[in-house]
């Protein structure tokens, strides 16, 4: 194959770990003598279309690593899908800059984007290779373990949790968090690891795979209320009755789309409003709190998971080595044969990941539908980190009284 | 002084490091020969009441440094308010255990608390030191320089804007981040920390101690957008109008009052999806997010300030040295003769502090009203801890078009 050019981009929503997959591909890139640069596109496709590269190989190792070590897209995002007209377009810009490998770091959409890229490539016979880097706090990827982003948005939800239990078992309560998740609930079941005293919450776990009954809701924080005295609640922003609409575009006035047609479910508090006004007309309960975490949940500065952020940075350099010294194009994916806990990568073809979506497998949720199983925290509790933060509390014994 | 107990106990709203001055009078008690044992009240005044305690003398010191790095209140808290017939009933509950010192750690209300309890020993002749411990996570105690808990929620609160900073960045739109702040503005303010780079957000910042006018605040998002293309807003839960009614209260259709006749301003995502609404409405915006921070902001786990949870141990520790070592009461109070940074303590009449609101100097806000001055930055960025996390950009240059 030609030398040439590298290009990456990233797309879609931000996680806490993508810059590491980044440098990833810009430092494993250096090693390769046929390559002569690495191009970052800027707000991903968007970028390539209006040729809006930086030279990441006039970038530092030292500034690299800042980078790396920082939330978000430091190549900005976006989240326009490529038809074949667009595709025509960035064809036209990589080839006047002659780059040969895409590296395209992304969730279900931008694997698709790649899917299709290549597929012009191929049909209009020019030299390429691309490969999709798995990115997603949604950890909704096929033929994916776990997913880069997952583990570090799983971290912040379930120290999240803690504090929420830690509040609300101050001045008990009920209180409702809602958690992005807009078809899988992995996010929101990690809720689960905040668990560590037998009577800590989560006391309810409410995930898109289940659908949701108001009337099982109620039920379900009556009985809470009336063991515990209080009630953490956990839900999905995604969260669907048994016809399938989402519980939060029942209530919504104006529904917003974005370009792949998704509704906006997230950067408002209306579900976790609309559930706390639920319980306080039906169960009479007066203390009900609704924190919907928003965009805090994915690129905290702060809060990441070492192990997302190592297999974050691999998924970046193995998708070089897929591309360059294997000739190959596809997504590289994540596979766990040792389960607490090694990890090993293999590339899968782009077919098989793009546009699809992964949900939460049976084995992980309860057959009440309102929580997670023993093999889910088993599953979950390696990704969110070696060291989470855990909560203690007083022992001291009861003063008799008097 | 009779030799005796001592209690204490922990009211009002959690911070990240209220535990840190429960375990500082626990551990400086076991100083005093006199003392008998610590008692903790649960829940506050209502623990008194109830006569619920724990001994604390039974605790281990490694289980209490284990607890002191737990957010929230570890001894559980209340928002009782104690009127004369509610001390009454605690004099009799501490009587009965030799209760002759008693530490409350908490806020306005409960500084006021302090000072009821301690009229009503004076007037009944029972021989007793009270002395409030300051905490408060909006920072608008009388008196201080600033309060216990404000600085590990500074700390939230301007990583939480890091990061929505650079995820905005990366898909652009207009993102308002609603900080909780009743009446002092403290806290939204300390977002402005979140400000790295020139063209970082937030970009706006509205405090209950500026009127909010809709007109200005459409102006001034209208005037970002064009300079910027993106807008971060940070907003206290407490804006209010020129008339001084809450901006949140404006749209609630039903008010829920606390014991204290408090509107519930948090665990509510209205205020933000109003602010959002108006956006869209009135200019025409299209990606407008409104996050509420809630419940998170206080008693998040493992986001704390180092500074912060040291003085918390410390006021902790002073509060036993001013009633044992020196037999007075009244409210720990600290002072900062050091800018940049030392700190000292010093006992103020309790009469001082109770019930009183301390609101952010003209000097910390800027004329427009809607940002805040360096005088306050250089105030408050060493309350959020000797090392905050810092987000860093590609530096990369741009590849010339072909």
């Amino acid at each position: 194959m030609n030398p040439g050019n590298i290009l990456v981009a990233q797309g879609g929503g931000p996680t806490a770990v993508i810059n590491q997959s980044v440098v990833g591909v810009a430092l494993e890139a250096r090693k390769y003598a046929q390559v002569r640069s690495v191009y970052g596109a800027l707000h991903g496709v968007r970028g390539i279309v209006k040729e809006d590269f930086i030279n990441l190989s006039r970038e530092t190792p030292d500034n690299l690593e800042l980078v790396a070590a920082t939330p978000s897209s430091g190549l900005l995002s976006t989240r326009d899908k490529p038809d074949e007209e667009y595709c025509a377009r960035m064809f036209e810009i990589m080839r006047k800059h002659d780059i040969r490998y895409f590296f395209y770091a992304g969730g279900n959409d931008s694997s698709d984007t790649v899917r299709i890229v290549n597929q012009q490539a191929r049909d209009i016979g020019y030299e390429f290779r691309a490969v999709h880097i798995p990115k997603t706090i949604d950890n909704d990827l096929a033929c994916n373990d776990h997913c880069p982003g997952f583990g570090s948005a799983a971290r912040f939800v379930s120290q999240a949790f803690m504090g929420l239990n830690l509040d609300n078992r101050a001045l008990e309560g009920v209180l409702i968090g809602v958690v992005m998740g807009r078809h899988a609930g992995f996010l929101t079941a990690a809720s689960a690891l905040a668990q560590k005293y037998p009577d800590d919450g989560p006391h309810l776990i409410y995930v898109p795979e289940r659908p949701f009954s108001t009337d099982r809701f109620l039920a379900d924080v009556d009985r809470v209320m009336h063991k515990e005295g209080l009630c953490i609640i956990a839900v999905s922003e995604g969260i669907q009755d048994e016809a399938g609409e989402a519980i939060a575009t029942k209530l919504a006035t104006t529904v917003e789309r974005d370009a792949h047609g998704n509704v906006q479910l997230s950067g408002t508090g209306a579900l976790g409003d609309l559930l706390a006004g639920l319980l306080k007309d039906k169960l009479k309960l007066k203390r009900v709190r609704a924190d919907t975490f928003g965009y805090l949940q994915r690129s905290f500065m702060g809060v990441v998971s070492d192990r997302d952020a190592r297999e974050a940075r691999e998924v970046g350099e193995m998708a070089v080595q897929y591309a360059l010294l294997d000739d190959k194009d596809g997504s590289v994916v994540i596979r766990r044969p040792i389960l607490d806990y090694g990890v090993e990568y293999a590339l899968a073809p782009l077919a098989d990941v793009a546009g699809k979506t992964r949900h939460m497998p049976d084995e992980f949720l309860n057959g009440e539908g309102n929580g997670v199983t023993d093999a889910f925290l088993r599953y979950c509790r390696p990704l969110a980190g070696s060291t989470l933060p855990r909560p203690h509390r007083f022992r001291a014994p009861k003063v008799a009284a008097i």
